[in-house]
């Protein structure tokens, strides 16, 4: 199911491809509903202003101007989102009157990204974001709560199992300035490539950046470690640093580790060389790879933001993660991974004895519709080798024949049994197109 | 619920909001594949030498830049789309050869209109359009089917009862040429105005088009014309033109009216009055008021279009309608015209005896969530009298107390009693938060 789009980097389904698309949206839907997360939308524009004064994608927006603007008119500079992150920011500082903290909230909306149109990345993207944002305070167990809803949701998805990893910025932060290395942010920046460009290429940026070459062995020591229980802790200590700061992100490291694997084994590991290159993140941070899959990159993504959001007053501290749902599904639509048992929702098709019979086939699929059952009538009045040929090209199983009685016939098998269209069930597998993984 | 948006012309909606929106999104949703039409996206952007080519609202594009393009690069100009007409035409174009014909499609979507933003109009609004398209032909029936499809997906919103209005081009154009209007484009357009300046001033904007007086009465008698069966068509007869366009015209809207009234009598009603402004359209059009709200304007139109799509080689003549979601909406939860049974999707809360059992809390919420409960687990082990409070601030019913057995209360009763968090049910009423209309 791999395709070309017509336009670089904006990405379009095929009527079965969305079909698995919104499986994939309706089960993160309700995933994040059943852990009691509120939906919203926030208006695809930000003040160019606003997108600007956060983090290093700023350079990749699309801006916005009106084909009949008029000179010196009173529009404020807009550019669409480029991702759900900052317009939260916004709408919270924004509504914090109308919302009831900690919000929870979960939103899934297209974004975009100036990209170069020769990169080869997408342009326009749907994100599936979870937060949760307090008022002033927020408790540390909301930092493994959230990345736990997110593997819920991955979990109930017809793709390969997602492992999160967490770090915790005021480790590695900690510990940086423990040993000296006086450009942090530089130096998260740089173990951040770690994946992309080996240990030899980072040492030499952590050194070109200002460090020494025991700081930046230290540093990368510190990137070497995973692990699944508080023994972490011990290895990060055995490295010769302290601080306050890394035994603050330590104990906040080992609770969310241990707390998340007693409740789903094996759903969250510690993997120190995570910094995430945004930097509104003050606490822990997450990234995800989908197993057999790693070379996508992190799938899901996230973290704790304690100041991204503030009105002067009070500051709105939050935790969440983001699932880069496009960049899953054209993995699992373009190997494919998945397959969908038919290409239209339509489960009968009322075949026509003849066009001044049409509405006769119609009344018969109403009262089908009636009681919830996809239907379609003929568009044309064929021979009925023809009207079952129209059904079999689109998987629709059932074929309606009004009669006296009327009777349908399950055109996969070929049975047919007299019916009525006031009681007539399909199978529930047979009601709606099912999404099944490929094996 | 009424508000103001912080950015004018982006309505946002808060979570409660957004449980209404959502509740109506997915009724349409639901609607559309019960009868047989399949789901797509496009992208929100379209090559502006496309946007232009079509219909009335060019002038209202929002253009795209690249923060960072480089001079001379070798980007597309592209623009937001201000339908989803436009984006389904190059679609089907694009993908003819992977698509079945005839091609039943939905497509809930956001749009943007270049608004002057002292009109006060929405910028970005949501549309739901069904729309079937034929490969080079399509048969009339179709246009009695979708507007039926859009009675029975309106019919179950929580709204006033909606009203479609039905005309055809052909009609007016039939009749205009018989009597010797020349410019029928223009008379088409000055009849569109009719309900906003009155016949006084359309009388005027036709006779400063180039009629006689005699023609723009004749054009103004045949937009008087209303009817819910095949008496309207004696009634234009009686005006004394005739053409064999006017006759075709004639012929397909009374098959339409009286089809549609057969099947949902009161569904559909002849307005000869209808013109529409996007010049696409080449027979049938449709408008529809919700009664009592005729203030609104239309808030479902379309048409037929024979034309709209080809590739040089075939046409793909089609025919449907589209839902203004956005501005029934605002009507909806300004007036209130609907309440929500509450704020968040979450049926249950489990308390927190104290920090230290808060997996204890946890687990039995993934146990309740596992039976799709949707289930919070209170963010903070304050008193209990506080635990109830964040319930019932939020408007969720039951609150879990986890104990030797456990307990559950239904806040708004005081009913408390033991519960097995493997076994309990709430009512189905109380599981996921209803829209109701005001009454």
């Amino acid at each position: 199911m791999a395709r070309h789009f017509s336009l670089s980097g904006f990405p379009e389904w095929l009527p079965e491809q969305r079909l698995v698309e919104q499986h994939v949206l309706t089960t993160l839907q309700r995933t994040f509903e059943l852990h009691g997360f509120s939906g919203i939308e926030t208006r695809a524009v930000e003040p160019v202003s606003q997108l600007l004064s956060k983090g290093e994608t700023s350079k990749e927006i699309y801006l916005l101007s009106r084909l009949q603007a008029e000179a010196g008119g009173d529009d404020a500079e807009l550019g669409l989102h480029f991702d759900l992150t900052v317009p939260l920011a916004r709408y919270v500082v924004e509504n914090a009157g109308r919302l009831l903290f900690p919000f929870k909230r979960y939103q899934i909306q297209k974004v975009w990204r100036g990209e170069r149109p020769q990169d080869g990345r997408f342009r326009e993207f749907v994100q599936a974001d979870v937060d949760v944002v307090g008022q002033d305070t927020l408790s540390q167990h909301h930092d493994m709560e959230l990345p736990l809803v997110m593997v819920d949701a991955l979990g109930r998805l017809p793709i390969p199992r997602v492992v999160v990893r967490a770090s915790n910025r005021k480790v590695a932060q900690g510990l940086y300035e423990a040993v000296g290395i006086a450009d942090v942010d530089g130096a998260l920046r740089a173990i951040d490539k770690l994946d992309k460009i080996g240990e030899k290429a980072v040492a030499e940026m952590l050194i070109a950046g200002g460090a020494t070459e025991q700081q930046a062995e230290q540093a990368l020591a510190l990137a070497r470690i995973q692990g699944s229980d508080g023994s972490i802790a011990d290895r990060v200590l055995a490295l010769g640093a302290r601080s306050d700061l890394l035994d603050e992100g330590l104990h906040e490291l080992v609770a969310l580790i241990e707390g998340a694997n007693a409740l789903m084994p094996g759903a969250i590991t510690a993997d120190l060389k995570i910094a995430r290159g945004l930097d509104y993140y003050t606490g822990t941070v997450y990234e995800s790879t989908m197993i057999g899959h790693e070379d996508l990159g992190s799938v899901c993504s996230g973290g704790r933001y304690d100041s991204l959001a503030t009105d002067g007053k009070k500051t709105y501290p939050g935790v969440g993660l983001s699932i880069g749902v496009s960049r899953v599904l054209a993995r699992v639509l373009g190997a494919p991974l998945v397959e969908v048992s038919r290409s239209v929702p339509t489960a009968v098709l009322v075949a026509v004895l003849d066009e001044d019979h049409r509405a006769q086939s119609d009344r018969i699929a109403m009262s089908l519709r009636d009681r919830g059952i996809p239907t379609e009538v003929s568009p044309s009045a064929a021979k009925f080798g023809k009207q079952i040929r129209y059904a079999d090209r689109r998987g629709i199983p059932y074929v309606w024949f009004p009669g006296d009685p009327d009777s349908v016939k399950d055109i996969r098998s070929g049975d047919q049994t007299d019916a009525d269209a006031g009681e007539w069930m399909p199978p529930a597998d047979d009601l709606h197109p099912t999404v099944r993984t490929v094996s």
